[in-house]
């Protein structure tokens, strides 16, 4: 079976994979001056943004990434009152951090901003609260900004990334980790994303190992589905800065204030159901 | 980007969705009085087998659905002796049941005897428990079994079809269902595999009522990951001849025999864990 040009195609060559989504159109093509952003009408996934060929964000299924990078870690920290997300340009994380009225401030750092001005004009839903008075969006380098921001001064870091080519390499290292680890507050907690539970567990490892030699107490893997990405599973790594127990801030009536689709509080604990076969990459043994 | 003949594509026409694994090569092909079946060597997933075009199993992550399909109904029963697998003919199903001690029989009918033939000659992990003594393979219409079989006979019933398209379309509907819900025993509990939760909801809510409409007391959903399935997403639904809550046989130490990479008492709950979107979907409000 082969597929003509009315598909969008991610060929992944180093997992041997491909998802392709029927178009629909090609309704933007840009090079900015840090990659290239290309958006299509998929038929029956809404609007399709591609970086360098990736897909990164539907319409349809952008909901269970977004939910599952912003809501289990506000609910796992105490008090998240200063938030800040690296990447995450399209907006569709601080949409869902700003739903936690316990949230301050929260900055976007995002090294490209056509994404973000792409996204106001194709993904508008992800983009509603971009006005709101706690949001700064920051277009900047996210490994300088980490490095330059005051000591203790954040109590969530979400890294939305890339990746871990090209502009994001950077910030899968023990370096970052470090800097992020010094951003944070004593209850301080990390996440970012890690792809694909199947298909990049040397990745994964690497990562928790990194986490923890940069001074992190404990690491732990969320899981979801995400349909458009490779194998359509994901994964987030957690990396808290105290060794405590790691709690669910969040009752009931909290939760389902948040107005979400796929998170609550069952969808919570499901996600760090840790698979066997994971442990030994987790060193969990 | 265009995938070449070194690729195999499944094209879901429905759902405009692709999912492609690179060869590898072709290594067996045929038509059997009841379709078409392929065997490909994949680079990264091992063996392909494909029925009609689309994928059914790999080497590399069959673990996945095959455990899910098994563990859990087996773990809500109170004591799963008699078990019935309609289709299942790649046997990991079987494979993964026959870990039970509690099981004293397990019959696999399958309407194709060619798939189980190929899958003894490449997935030779998948057959290693066809010799148990407590193991019938039947080759023959599972419609037609299910409506000859004694009323009471069976504890679980596992319905490891293909899509509700061809020959599996008729174990979709209340009237295999009800014939089921006849074979079971008080106690009795059955799992039909029941596509992606995000792309074939539509279905996913027909099920659910039809296992309703045809005498089952209540029905759960559980979700998992199957990367080579449509959306790497997919669910099964279990419906319960009682209305009392479903509870856990077994604790950690049985749990741990069984050997399992994904399955644990974590993931057991995990796959219960109901999004929010999918509420309405069962009727859940």
């Amino acid at each position: 079976m082969t597929l003509d040009k009315n598909w969008f195609t991610e060929m992944d060559e180093a997992t041997g994979t491909a998802l392709s989504l029927r178009l629909g159109e090609h309704v933007h093509g840009e090079q900015t001056p840090v990659q290239r952003i290309d958006i299509y009408r998929t038929e029956t996934f809404g609007y399709l943004m591609t970086i360098d060929g990736c897909t990164m964000v539907t319409t349809r299924d952008n909901f269970l990434y977004h939910e599952m990078m912003a809501h289990p870690v506000l609910n796992a920290h105490p008090a998240p009152k200063r938030v800040a997300i690296v990447g995450g340009g399209d907006c569709g994380t601080l949409n869902e951090v700003l739903k936690h009225p316990e949230v301050e401030s929260a900055v976007q750092i995002e090294i490209d901003e056509r994404v973000t001005r792409l996204s106001e004009q194709y993904f508008p839903e992800l983009c509603e609260r971009n006005g709101d008075p706690r949001a700064e969006l920051f277009f900047g380098d996210g490994l300088q900004w980490m490095r330059d921001v005051a000591p203790g001064s954040l109590d969530v870091v979400i890294v939305d990334s890339t990746d871990p080519v090209g502009p994001a390499e950077g910030l899968f290292g023990p370096r970052f980790y470090g800097d992020v680890l010094r951003a944070l507050g004593p209850d301080g907690l990390l996440v970012h994303q890690s792809e694909s539970p199947l298909l990049h567990q040397a990745l994964i490892g690497a990562m928790h190992r990194a986490m923890r030699e940069a001074g992190f107490a404990q690491t732990h893997l969320l899981h979801f589905p995400q349909p458009i990405y490779p194998s359509g599973w994901w994964s987030a790594s957690m990396a808290c800065k105290h060794a405590r127990p790691i709690g669910e801030r969040l009752d009931e009536r909290a939760i389902a204030a948040l107005d979400t689709r796929y998170y609550n509080a069952a969808t919570h604990r499901a996600a760090f159901a840790l698979p066997n076969y994971l442990r030994e990459t987790l060193d969990v043994l």
